[in-house]
C-alpha cells in the first residue's frame, strides 16, 4: 500500500468487507450514469461495452468487470435514424471487487417484474 | 413493504447494514457520474446543487443528501465564456442511506493532499 | 465584444447566422446527453426542468430556454422503486440562439411516427 | 431517402448547409456532455477514444469523426487512485457532417489562452 492509497484509507470507518459493498456501489453508479443515453448500432455496440467495462476496471479495487448490453433492442433498418441511445434496462453487468481478503460481486439486470434495472449484491467473501 | 420492494430485496445476499453501504456507494456515482460536465454560473449554482440532491433522495433508502458545489471556482467575468462546467472536485456531498435499522453516511470531498475527490464512508450504525 | 469574444470569433470560418445554427446544435447535444439518465419524481419534476434550462442559458450566445419533461412517464406508486430516470422521448425543449442580428430557435420532441427525439431547426431570422 | 428521413425533414426550415451546421453541433455537445466524467487510463484511453467516435458516428449525417485525448494528463503512478477521468480540455475532435452536397467540418480543441475547451466550424462547403 502507497501514501495515498492509505490516506484513502484514513477516511473510511468501515472495515474491508463493508468498504468492498460501498466500492461496488459507486461502480454501479458509475456505469449507468456515465454511459446511459451513449448512441450506439450494430457495429459499435462491442466497443462500448469493452469501453464501460474498461471505465469500471481502472477505477480502485476492481477485480474484474463483464459488461454486456442488450442486443434485442438494436433496429432491423439502415436509415440515418436507426442507431440506438443506451438506457439502464439494455445494461447487464458484472463486477468484482476486492479489498485484500474481502470480496464482493454485484450485479445489474433489468428485472421484468420490478420494471426497473435492479443493482444487487450477489456474492460477499 | 411492498411487493416490488421485497422482490428487490430478494436478490440480495447481504443483511442491511451491508446493502445500505451498497446503496450509497451507488448514490455516489449517481452523483458525479450524472452531472459532471453540467454548465453553470453563479446564478444557477444553488439550483444545481438542489437539483442534484434531489436526483440521490428519489433513489431507493436515500434518507437525506446535502450537495455543496465549490463557490471559488465561478469565474469573475460577464463575457459569453465565463461560466463553469462541474468537475469532480467541485462537489462537497453528504448522503444518508436508510434500511430499516441500518444506517450509512457517506462522504465526497476533494482532497488536496490525493488530489482525488474521494468518496467515503463517514459513519456506518 | 471581450478580448476572448473576439479570440474565438477568430476561429469561425462561417457568418453569424451559421455559426448560431451550430450553437443551437451544441446546446441541443448538452440537454440530451448532460441529462439523459437523471432521477426524478413528481416533487423534483420542476427543479430539474429548471436546471436544464439554466445549464442551456448559461452557454455562450443563447437568449433562452424552455424545457419541459413529458409529466405522463411518471409511475403513481410511492414505494422505494416509483421515480423516473430521464430518457431522451420525454424531453420537449425549445431553445433561442442570438449572435449580433442573427437568431435561429431549435427544439427537441419527441416524434412518435420516427419513434424517435428529434432535434431540429424551428426558425431562422 | 427513406419515410424516417423525409418526415424528420419535413421539420427543418433551412438549407442543407445550414442544416449540417445544426447536426455538427449536436454532435459536439454529444462528445462533450456524454463522455466527460468517464475514468480511463493509460491502457484505455485508445478504447475509448474509439468509442467516443463511434458515439458520433452513428449518428444521422456524420461522415467522420476522429478524437484524440490528451496523453499528457495520465498520471505516472500504479497506484489504485492512478488514473484519470474525462474533462472537456482533454479533447481534440474534429467531425465531418455531410448532407447532400453540402459539408460541415467541426472541431474542438483546448484554447489556452481562452481557457476554454472551443468548439468551432473549421471548414463548410
Amino acid at each position: 500500500m502507497n501514501d495515498k492509497e492509505r490516506r484513502a484509507d484514513d477516511r473510511f470507518v468501515c472495515n474491508d468487507r463493508e468498504r468492498a459493498l460501498f466500492e461496488a456501489g459507486i461502480k454501479m453508479g458509475t456505469l449507468y450514469h456515465q454511459f446511459v443515453g451513449t448512441p450506439f448500432n450494430r457495429t459499435s455496440i462491442e466497443g462500448l461495452e469493452n469501453t464501460m467495462a474498461n471505465a469500471i476496471k481502472v477505477q480502485p479495487y476492481v477485480e474484474d468487470a463483464i459488461v454486456r448490453i442488450d442486443r434485442s433492442v438494436l433496429p432491423l433498418g439502415d436509415d440515418e435514424y436507426s442507431y440506438c441511445s443506451l438506457t439502464g434496462t439494455m445494461i447487464d453487468a458484472v463486477i468484482s471487487i476486492r479489498i485484500n481478503e474481502s470480496r464482493v460481486t454485484a450485479e445489474i439486470r433489468y428485472d421484468a417484474e420490478l420494471d426497473y434495472p435492479l443493482m444487487y449484491v450477489s456474492d460477499v467473501s
